[in-house]
């Protein structure tokens, strides 16, 4: 079959609305027409040529919802018309990972995802004869794109596209940070540095869990009004404050009664390897839990006094908000149906398609929260 | 009253034994007949000068055990005859850490602890009337010595002094990282960097939490004997092994069907900032939790990419074993008694008060696991 795709044929470039021609699914794939997309900073970081995994040409995208068309053999979790979300970390309930119940990163088709392959080791894709390079196992950037079965998640038929397509990766991995990476609990202190999308999800995610005191660290003062919106109850821009960010954190976050200070939590959103030291060292001696999430550039290395760890602090990080995709996103759908947590106030931007590079110049310009692209 | 001690007058000179006076036990506080004592790597930590908190002079020394002589006014936990152990780390069971439940950190009498000092911020030792320091709150290199009444833990009369006294320190830190800190469960796999006293304990640990593999790591063939005697499964010397340490851990934890690898435990013994990354490396992605328990160098800081926290390892750290003193510690005592952990083989050396510079000695030469002072 055709299908209409925004395509990257080469990093640094924008993408270009070809039609591609798509192969059907295969035994234990799936067929989904892409109704919604989100944009999100890792098909920039790949986009751009920074990301020295990036295979070219490919269909990005990871962030989408759509809806089933046609099952490959031996397909039975899934049936057409199953309204959907593509999973970048799939879920396949066999693997090592998947049984052990202590993480979610399935590990049944690492090797060719990463090789922009369908598990078999082809690609379903092709322009004139060439192949087309898979995506993060997802690739909606594309109407129609076909996916293993185990990396499909059932969602809710009554939620819209347009808006769930973000729990495909944003909203998931900052709510997930929260509740299943750090497992925060009621009456909590956290501090989250970085106040985009992942942030405000972390913030949402904070509120859902009932913290206590919700610190939104950034430089930029605009970003007080959005944290506020989902949650945050305090602001901090290290640029306005006196001295350094870290003990101002640790005294802001004193207890009655208590003389040490630090944040049961703290989140790094940043992908600044420097403020993932802040956070760790924020966090309160004893027992505070840092939460790396934000992607470091290539090569580049945390660092801490060994002190900051023996003196009871933790030093974790999250993918996919230790979400199991065809567990947990449905449940995430649910609670946005629900009202439970938020997402439209986030969808800053709806484009079509064709308008798809227009989404990454309002992200290099710092317009959009983000921004979603209609078929 | 008069009490035989070894005084550390400077930094980098040896011990030496004097008559101090001693001053009994004011409100709150216990007096203590010291019976037996270890000598830890701490003391010649301090001892040498490396320790930017160090102070003199000072009665050094924190493994102890002993007889309650004399209790000052309003104690109630302890009566004269109770057979104890003195703890660094007091367990005062109403300062925020104690009632947060998730640290044994307590911080009741932090401030004038570090600073040498008894809670009321005198000393209790002099010599020729200049005071001495207190040091680690413990000063078990006197034969008596005056202790708060929180940093006191009763334990079985029938307990003998020249073994116990090493669960003040050694063998509660070892034991307590696997059980309190990362909660090791039966069937897990751990590798131990450093098989000296503190990785010994943490072998003896993971044998009585049911591990499956433990692989112990040592520069020193010789300590695969004693690893064996422990309940060390594996014994890997990086120097005798072809490229680097990482992968070869990596592959020798494989289970079966897992392709990726890795500990699911981890334990740093070596003080050693790169030993303390490859620590974290070398556990399983996912899930691999790392414990830092050794003290680094003053200023040394440990690095790592951040792809391996957000891979889902957790890097963190752990003083006195993550043991509440005064609930923890009798209870390893009875563990010790009812056989359930061994001491007796790590005692290599037990000497006369007057040679405590012999075991400082043997301690450099690498030729002891512990060394016990007698009363």
């Amino acid at each position: 079959m055709k299908t209409r795709a925004a395509v990257a044929f080469e990093a640094g470039k924008p993408l270009e609305i070809v039609e591609l021609d798509l192969e059907g699914p295969r035994a234990g794939e799936v067929l989904i027409e892409i109704k919604a997309t989100g944009i999100c900073h890792t098909d920039e970081f790949t986009l751009s040529g920074a990301d020295p995994e990036g295979l070219f040409p490919a269909v990005l995208g990871h962030e989408g919802a759509g809806v089933v068309v046609e099952v490959g053999a031996g397909v039975t979790s899934v049936k057409p018309g199953d309204h959907v979300i593509p999973l970048y970390t799939p879920e396949c309930r066999e693997c090592p990972s998947c049984l052990s119940g202590k993480t979610n990163l399935c590990t049944a088709i690492r090797a060719t995802q990463g090789l922009g392959l369908m598990p078999d080791g082809t690609t379903r894709f092709s322009y004139k004869g060439t192949p087309i390079f898979h995506y993060m196992g997802c690739s909606t950037f594309s109407n129609y794109t076909v996916l293993p079965e185990i990396a499909v998640a059932k969602i809710d038929a009554a939620a819209p596209f347009d808006k769930v397509c973000y729990i495909g990766c944003g909203v998931t991995t900052g709510v997930g940070a929260v509740l299943n990476t750090a497992k925060v609990e009621p009456g909590a202190t956290a501090v989250v540095f970085g106040l985009g999308g992942i942030g405000l999800n972390v913030i949402q995610g904070l509120r859902l869990a009932g913290a206590d005191m919700i610190i939104g660290v950034d430089l930029n003062n605009d970003k007080k009004e959005w944290g506020e919106r989902f949650g945050m109850t305090h602001f901090v821009n290290p640029k306005k404050i006196d001295g350094d960010i870290v003990p101002h954190l640790v005294n802001l976050t004193k207890r009655r009664g208590d003389e040490i200070g630090g944040a049961d939590y703290t989140f790094d959103c940043t992908g600044n390897t420097n403020v993932m030291r802040q956070a760790l060292e924020a966090s309160h001696r004893g027992w505070g839990k840092s939460v790396v999430i934000g992607v470091a550039g290539a090569g580049q290395e945390i660092s801490t006094r060994p002190f900051q760890l023996v003196t009871g602090r933790t030093w974790m990080g999250t993918a996919f908000g230790g979400a199991r995709g065809r567990t947990d996103v449905p449940k995430i759908v649910d609670w946005y149906m629900d009202g439970k947590i938020e997402i439209d106030p986030m969808i800053t931007h709806t484009l079509r398609l064709e308008d798809i590079n227009k989404g990454f110049d309002l992200m290099h310009a710092g317009q959009s929260i983000r921004s979603v692209v209609l078929f």
